[in-house]
């Protein structure tokens, strides 16, 4: 019965690989392994950056792949919950240095930096929560990585540096995500010095969500992942979105917008699914569908 | 002698709930009691949510009332500083859910969540610091109510949470306040999960300005309403209405906007006053009058 | 060689010291001593607040000072990084009553205010990084001062205030820098009570970047002063300036502005050859020129 499930989960997973590598090879040749692993079962999507010899480099293709692993299917309802995490010691050492050297253009600079800030983008346009589960070291742009996931789980050996001065340039786009992350001190002090901010340093200022001991990480993920699938998939993305647009706008506006939300929330089936079982006092059932009740 | 002061102070307060009665009376049954309890000495208006059989749910007529006591004459010399706390071992769980089931209609929900939003804004708009004094879970709205204060005081065994997950009603209004007053990635984990972050994890995060034993809970309360209350009212209210307004400015329209409130602060009475005690080394007499000095 | 070094770095000093006191000499007897002191050697200035009898109060003079310490030969290659200390137990004071009493007019508290915003913001429009090594008491304009910095250390014993009410002056202008730097529960509690923030407090919640034991006081910050100075100049005044202007955007309009700078930074000289460093696994020779490669 259990190995029927993953049974059935891997068929369309098996499909998706297929078809990633059908998008991958059009024109040249496939690599010879995919740079991201994407794993689903029981709606929690697992995103693994795989090229630990590399350092999980954010590489054009690396970038591309967790764009699309980002992206596939991702309305459906059997996707809940993505957790990114790596292979390998480092977490994430942002670009792939070798693609911005002077023997590339200008024009290929730019598109690393334009799918970049799309992929960072692209984690809070998303319908359901992303969480970066980190063990290691996250620099550069794989520190903005954990930076834009809409929650963080650290283990305590975790570090987050921002070392671009090392190399003459200044990590202007990861200092968005961690000027919206960490106190202005702090980022600058990250951002002027390229030293590392512990992990404990990190959930202080704010950073990461939590920090665990390596040994409890994935368990505290998961713990986070489980309880988000126990609730109403339309309702998660109908707040998700609300949360990101009302942060920019100013008081009298976000409640002006938030409080037409929540009318909007109680008719949706889910809205008023929830109620009812709490005041029945049973356990809800979601249809994760974004229709009305009627 | 006391007993006397009591007397006083009662006074108003009985001519205040005579005309709350009155006003909640209006077309339909007066209820049993006031769901708030005012009292005001010294300066300090403390307002008790007082309905521990109900959690203290923000249901309609709590927020009226609420509402009521916040509102109530606001701009007199007696009063200087409001404290919110609670009867019970709950400070506030948030809507009454049996105001959102689809019994009600939705013009009805929209009111619920209007005069929600409109009592948590009033809160920045009053010309005194509001203080939430928090024994106890907070959670939904109850946690918005929270970090919708200016400060907020909070016994060690205090927990806060935006639940609505579990009942499929996203905390978007909550997450006005939330988002303004936690790191992001912090307040997404509680919205996501609906899981409580401890007191001390609320101070951390700046949910909360203070933590202490909950012993000692009332004594730093009023330690911080008594030093509240040794400064001019006046003074208070530009500043208070000052900070708000800068906070939504650009750092040279801030700077610009400020630098003419302290001109305009020197011009007030208590503002001349303030520096010549100081120089003359003696303790300022304030008015608590908006006048400009002659 | 070290004498020679220290003769050659004292020489325009020198020079400056003459320049300030022939403009402070201009239609008003000289000033005993200089409010500041300025030294610089390898690429580090030190600005000391030099009033200490006063508690480094930020008077008129003190601010003009302050003003001239941060502007002098701002573009040359020879600074690379400001620190701001004190001399004495108290870091600042902020203002000199004296100077906002009845008896100075309207025009002259402006003039006070004026000059203070424009330190203030000055700071974050230098090309170079601004520390504060605060050891002892800021307060008012003082803890201003520290909340204006890029970066702040302090050491353990060093306090935080804004005691404005005390003296029926709300800290407003004070209020911008600390509303953009703390927690608004946190900075609400300061600006309406007058209390201190401990140094620890003021860790957790972001006003300061550090906190070290008073005796690694000076070796904290100068190991990071050395750390900046081991950077390109261009590539840090291009990294401060994009830091502050993305704050002030939205999301999309911040990476996109971004990008772009990223794309910049690589086609100046210092991008490419801290790049070409790196890939060669030497250490990077800056010329700290704002020049594009060609």
């Amino acid at each position: 019965m259990a190995a029927l499930r993953l049974w059935r989960l891997r068929r369309p997973l098996a499909a998706a690989f297929g078809s990633a590598a059908a998008a991958a090879g059009a024109g040249r040749p496939a690599p010879p392994e995919k740079l991201t692993v994407r794993r689903q079962a029981g709606g929690v999507r697992n995103i693994i950056l795989n090229n630990p010899r590399k350092r999980n480099a954010l590489s054009l293709s690396m970038l591309q792949s967790l764009r699309e692993d980002l992206l596939h299917d991702v309305r459906s309802k059997e996707l809940r919950v993505i957790i990114i995490s790596a292979e390998g010691p480092v977490f994430c050492s942002g670009h792939d240095l070798k693609e911005l050297s002077s023997e590339d253009d200008v024009k290929h600079h730019s598109q690393v930096f334009e799918i970049c800030a799309e992929v960072m983008t692209l984690i809070q346009k998303l319908p359901v929560p992303v969480i970066a589960q980190v063990n290691g070291l996250a620099t550069a742009a794989g520190c903005q990585l954990v930076a834009s996931c809409d929650i963080a789980v650290a283990s305590e050996k975790s570090q987050f540096a921002t070392p671009g001065v090392n190399i003459g340039l200044f990590c202007s786009t990861p200092a968005v995500a961690l000027g919206r992350s960490l106190p202005r001190k702090v980022a600058l002090e990250m951002l002027f010095t390229g030293e590392p901010l512990s992990a404990q340093e990190a959930l202080m200022h704010g950073l990461v969500s939590k920090v665990v001991p390596e040994d409890k990480l994935e368990e505290e993920t998961v713990k986070i992942s489980q309880k988000i699938c126990e609730s109403s998939k339309s309702v998660l993305a109908l707040g998700k979105a609300t949360f990101y647009r009302q942060m920019t706008q100013d008081l009298d506006t976000a409640y002006k917008m938030t409080t037409q939300v929540m009318v909007d929330n109680l008719t949706l089936r889910d809205g008023q699914e929830g109620i009812e079982a709490f005041i029945q006092k049973r356990k809800p059932v979601w249809s994760h569908s974004q229709d009305e009740k009627k």
